[in-house]
């Protein structure tokens, strides 16, 4: 009985060991590890009700297109260029879209928005992008908004939390000329050139 | 002899799985784990000596700025606003950067320059991405290249390995005119505020 059980207490820390090995290294394929490839994906957070938290770290999240003074009105701009624009989503729901066509619930998509500056240091002509004034955020998230996607302002980072958008301001808008499920992609090259596949 | 062995074994399949938890879940150290904050970083491949081999995915890297029509020159622009640029480094060396002012060696830097489009669906004014028609590359290597730094024109990703510039097409700039070693951080705000930091 000892001769036969010493053994086998040696395979099974074995096993654990090779198991861990093949996990880490990862050998093994997502259902295996019990994982489903949007697990990781960064999730939006409520606070009283409805009100969204500031999402974190997005700086490693995936960049999908810049612009300059995009404005969907035929009256000219007083003055200057407009604002730079920059789109973020999670890299979990950029991959599924890769995947699928279809964003995830509970996508992000962030926009910044950062003034034009020119004729610093070396620069002549062009616009390169000065300080930050604007972080609003898209939500998909069916389980919160009946509609399905909210937008919500930052104020740049000074508000740690903030209350949807009323549905007429963003979400109509949205809904009639985005071109995928309410994102604006015909205006982000990243994500336009996977609706281009047809994927 | 056998009573001390047997629950020897069980303990020893014990701590193997929760050395494999701790690794897993990111519990230890990276020195204990015998890790590099740099180790996963993708590295610059070279063919035939010194022609960069097209870095593959990098729609994951860390986005660091946006401009349009940056010029260097005090002549005018023939016409329109000039090509959007958009500039991404490895995670990695994003993240060394941070922690510590220095861009690493084998830091790689993806120029993509893309087309102007504008009046296209519900848009008016401004400028959104159109078409990309350029894919550049800076390498820091001093294995490879003796002034440190070395760029690559990948002709918008048509070639799949490229030659470096002379050095006094790219390089003399960027070593007088770029704030950070070689490269053009008071341009790109993600890295700006970073310097600005003072790390």
């Amino acid at each position: 009985m000892f001769v036969t059980r010493r053994p086998a207490g040696r395979w099974l820390a074995g096993g654990a060991l090779l198991l861990c090995l093949a996990v880490t290294a990862g050998y093994l394929p997502d259902h295996a590890q019990g994982g489903d490839p949007l697990r990781e994906m960064t999730r939006p957070r409520y606070a009283d009700g409805k009100q969204l938290l500031l999402p974190g770290e997005y700086r490693n999240w995936v960049f999908v297109g810049a612009s300059l003074g995009l404005s969907y009105s035929e009256t000219a701009r007083e003055s200057g260029p407009g604002l730079f624009h920059h789109v973020y989503l999670q890299p979990e729901a950029y991959a599924h879209y890769r995947r699928t066509g279809q964003f995830p619930e509970q996508t992000m998509l962030i926009m910044e928005l950062y003034r034009p500056e020119q004729k610093v240091s070396i620069n002549r002509g062009g616009y390169f992008e000065g300080e930050r004034v604007g972080l609003e955020v898209a939500v998909k998230d069916r389980g919160q908004f009946e509609e399905g996607w909210a937008y919500f302002d930052f104020a740049n980072g000074r508000r740690p939390q903030a209350r949807a958008f009323p549905k007429q301001s963003c979400f109509d808008c949205h809904l009639q000329h985005a071109a995928a499920d309410n994102v604006f992609t015909q205006f982000y090259p990243v994500l336009r050139s996977i609706n281009a596949a047809g994927r």
